[in-house]
């Protein structure tokens, strides 16, 4: 179970640790929009993602002993990143499991990022054997990148943030868009939400045709995705809501918002028109549902979560073309 | 003259109308510049630049008679944005006087902001002579770029900022590198950090072949640019430093650095992969001095002020090439 109170504990062992993103807005983006459009861009946390938090909650709350012997983690994307970065401001060692086909950027920056990467051939052999195998032999605890609910109370701090910056701004009522993969980022913020700001209500968005939380939520029971790829915005596919997250986004989220690649994309070059910042496919569909969704959203205001922006620089430039 | 007392009642009449923007970094750019680089963002101020700031500083402390009458300003850029956008949230009027030849976006994002453009022929009227008529008849207040003391108060806000920021990151003493054109917002944040953090020393950064500032620096007098055109860092290409901006920079700034073109780009695409922020190139000037003039720089760490990010894609997409 993940309660608030992990989440404000969370909190108290990220302060000064994580940076507290702003909150931008554009008055192009609220006319586009026809309501004010304010933009969290965790794209600018430590690593480019959102998922600094929950690493840095799960690692500071392992018991000394325990952290000291190191962390795991699978992953090819920003949880890998973000684990990296925790442990070894942890002073720790960390052992990310990594596809040997996961592009060299990725796994050179989780390499200068103080990890040691076990690549793994994604073809012959399954990640959760290796990963285990080298945990069992050197002691090393798992960080899961949602389903676990340390992770999912860092990931939380991003919605007491909101809840406090919406206050500051005088608003007591709006959607919350969040881009949503395993769940682990939108149920944090929904839980921190539920307490802080009752009124704040957290929507998960997706990418069309991945959009298992939005399906799920609409028939009150996991449902899973048809494919494990093939979409652009590879942050945020996973094959299903989390058995953990699940519950909490059934009880306290609005309904599911999807969009296309080509809004994703869309959404990416005007944030980096209006709001100059990078995002990620993944990162930006939370803003293309606010943007191009406007229809099934309530209120004047929208607060969007930018989740993330660890992009390739052939895929922005991509984006860019829709400018001109 | 500009003082410390204007700082401080600009930050006053600022409060809830700017931004705060944060300080970032990443331990990448730590490596390749083998010192601790922090990054203030400015391109997420409103308006993508600092403009915002003393356009905001000038137009809240006209008297409100005078204030109701409008204002006006000259400018293709930031400053034009900057002054729109603040006129437009006082409630009152603003003109922009811009050349008819001015990409066609910044026209329309100036009218958008709620400005009035008058457009000019550079090659047959002078846009003082246009500007002047059109302020005596209507009674209009000129907002200068630079040369403007409650302009430069509200520039300094941004070393108020660095001050505060600085000190609750242990820093006691470093160079601070700003991107300078006319020299207000270097000027501002000299006297800012002069009372606030005395040990922390601005210093102007610049285009090589148009490194008026640093070369007057050096010389102990004014010193022109020989061309007015023909680098890709538009936004802080001035003939000169400024009669008032001047002696505040040569009373308290260290010297000045200068960058290659291809030096500001390589930094806008390593700030794009490393900071998730857009930059434009004249924004980018004291990054690419950090990253690449390191010899010429003292301590272990140095502030970076990223000053704007308003950019064509086209000229983003070729920065971006750097990376592959």
């Amino acid at each position: 179970m993940s309660t608030i109170e992990m989440i404000e504990a969370a909190a108290e062992r990220l302060n000064g640790h994580i940076r507290k993103t702003p909150i931008l807005s554009s008055p192009f983006l609220d006319k586009l929009a026809s309501r004010r459009v304010l933009v969290k861009p965790e794209c600018l946390q430590h690593t480019g993602s959102f998922k600094f938090r929950g690493a840095w909650s799960a690692i500071s709350a392992l018991k000394e002993a325990e952290r000291q012997r190191g962390v795991i983690a699978y992953s090819s994307g920003n949880h890998a990143q973000g684990v990296a970065m925790a442990a070894s401001k942890h002073g720790i060692s960390s052992v990310i499991v990594m596809p040997s086909d996961a592009p060299q950027l990725k796994i050179e920056n989780t390499r200068a990022l103080g990890a040691e990467v076990v690549l793994y051939d994604r073809a012959n052999e399954k990640r959760e054997e290796i990963g285990e195998a080298i945990a069992a032999e050197r002691g090393l605890t798992l960080i899961r990148p949602y389903d676990e609910p340390l992770v999912i109370a860092g990931q939380g701090t991003t919605g007491l943030e909101i809840a406090g910056q919406a206050a500051d701004l005088g608003i007591t009522q709006a959607d919350v868009l969040v881009c949503c993969g395993g769940g682990g980022l939108t149920s944090g913020i929904a839980l921190a939400l539920e307490k802080h700001a009752p009124n704040l209500r957290a929507r998960p968005c997706e990418p069309e045709g991945f959009d298992d939380v939005k399906r799920s939520l609409a028939s009150g029971r996991i449902e899973k995705n048809n494919a494990a790829s093939g979409n652009i915005c590879d942050a945020i596919l996973t094959p299903q809501p989390g058995d953990i997250t699940f519950p909490i986004l059934n009880r306290l989220c609005g309904p599911g918002l999807s969009v296309t690649e080509e809004e994703a994309l869309r959404a990416m070059a005007l944030a980096f028109l209006r709001l100059k910042i990078v995002l990620e496919p993944g990162g930006a569909v939370a803003l293309a549902s606010a943007l191009f969704r406007g229809d099934q959203i309530e209120g004047d205001d929208v607060i969007v979560v930018a989740s993330g922006g660890n992009v390739d620089p052939a895929v922005f430039s991509r984006a860019l073309e829709f400018l001109t």
